[in-house]
């Protein structure tokens, strides 16, 4: 039996991520400060400990564990929401990481598997985006991300292996439909069915790279499967484009009730559009995204209405 | 009379450009820890707090002034020390920035001047090394202040007007002799003096841009004069790359007593050559250094040696 650290298990992918490990028959020990994430929402089976991940009394503790694999999931995880303390943001984002890296290193757990994301890139200059381009992170959230990615490279020089998943917008089901402020689809979904109307803020032209829950999940799998002996950066997407629009027409086409749609206002530090290439990805894990936009939006929606 | 606050002021760089503003006529005020600074360095006339940039305390208790500009400088300055405590190296490199931006936007300071470093670029590809170039940093400090050029960028679209000056290595006198880890000159000169031998740790190879103390605090003065509407990052360099061996016998040559070279070991996170491009900045700001390296390192050598 291998012993798993997944932080953030209270959280959607943090969850998903947990609940996998679980299934495979492998013990799985999780911080979270349910900030975001609900304690129920952390798999059976798995040890919690509550608190943050920048603490380093709590990290302390975990020095006993002889862990296979670290995956740093937790952390605040909105852009727009990274405005509102700056501080939290770094400590949240940042400082953790830190911690995590120091006691892979005390406790000679050499795998290490990063939650990034795609927000690095800010307005991107060229489209699709890889992970060679340029930076420029529009939001405090985004540069706690891109500081972890360094801090990893660094710790490549001590043994530690390890890959930083630039993630896309996920979603799917365990998504959270309460925080109206984290995630296109959850937020769209969740006012279309408790409001009747979908408030979008921002032009329905942007576009994003919606990538769905499992993959992800089997992006971290496959990931720490295949760790180099460098440090890794790596895009998690699908490649392909979809825009507000699409979105919401697709929601809008699998509910049995009618929806308005309002324009207003936009988001600081949004992005315009994005979406990535994952082929290096791709090539270094074999992995390929197995569900497609409408498929998956679907799969969500049942999940949300029967909630 | 304006008012012009300067973090650091105990420090080598914090304390030099606080005289010349204080010697201007203006007021300047400084927070400094204390941590590598002296309290006696802090140039005459200058209002004095105690403790840190990373306190959210303090630096509130700074929004009564108005000040003309905000001058950045205080933070652990050693890449190599950042190794010993990443957690509070963050801190005061980078969770001392967001505060400072943050105090600068309630207080409607629009001026923002911050000491970065050309540790960002790692073991760059290409020389003499350019601001468009990719960064690879490879130690916590260079993470750090990464992350604070980015916070900058961020609040340019709240009208701070800022720029990072990436030093290069700066010297000269006034620098602390004391600490053997922090200054590649100060580090030979003081062992030189103080031990009549040089211990350097890593190959005489090495190289560096080695630049004076007076036209890095001409530096800070000219930026604050040109801040553009954007953020904007200026390497502060001479552009002559300068080798580790060119130092030692500068130093012989200019010491009335003899002294052993031993070379042994290496530090952690340490950059093999490395000297800039600071066409950007002079364009911009007309700036010019004006004192060569057998000059400035013969002053420091008669400063040291008088103390």
């Amino acid at each position: 039996v291998k012993t798993f650290l997944v932080t953030g298990a209270a959280g959607f992918i943090g969850a998903a991520v947990a609940r996998y490990l679980v299934g495979k028959g492998n013990e799985v020990v999780t911080v979270d400060n349910l900030s975001t994430g609900y304690k129920e929402a952390i798999p059976t089976g798995v040890e919690f400990y509550e608190g943050n991940c920048q603490d380093e009394y709590l990290i302390n503790q975990l020095e006993k564990y002889d862990f296979e694999a670290i995956f740093h999931i937790a952390g605040q995880s909105s852009g727009e929401i990274s405005f509102d303390n700056p501080i939290y943001d770094l400590q949240t984002n940042t400082q953790s990481t830190l911690l995590l890296l120091k006691l892979a290193l005390k406790t000679k757990c050499t795998k290490f598997i990063y939650a990034s994301t795609m927000s690095v890139y800010g307005d991107a200059e060229k489209l699709p985006v890889n992970e060679s381009m340029n930076i420029e992170p529009k939001s405090f959230y985004a540069v706690g991300k891109i500081a972890s990615e360094h801090y990893m490279r660094i710790y490549q020089n001590y043994g530690i292996r390890s890959s930083a998943l630039r993630l896309f917008n996920v979603y799917g089901p365990g998504q959270n439909l309460e925080n109206l402020r984290q995630g296109m689809i959850s937020i769209y979904l969740a006012q279309a069915i408790n409001n009747r109307h979908i408030i979008v803020k921002g032009p329905k032209e942007r576009f994003r790279d919606f990538v769905f829950i499992d993959d992800v999940v089997n992006a971290f799998i496959l990931a720490c499967e295949n760790l180099k002996d460098i440090f890794c950066i790596y895009n998690v997407c699908t490649g392909i484009k979809a825009t507000v629009e699409e979105v919401i027409n697709i929601i809008k086409n699998n509910l049995d009730f009618p929806i308005d749609i309002i324009y207003k206002g936009s988001t600081p530090g949004d992005q315009f559009g994005i979406y990535g290439d994952a082929s290096l990805f791709k090539r270094a894990t074999g992995w390929q995204p197995r569900v497609n936009l409408e498929e998956g939006l679907k799969k969500m929606i049942a999940w949300a209405i029967n909630r």
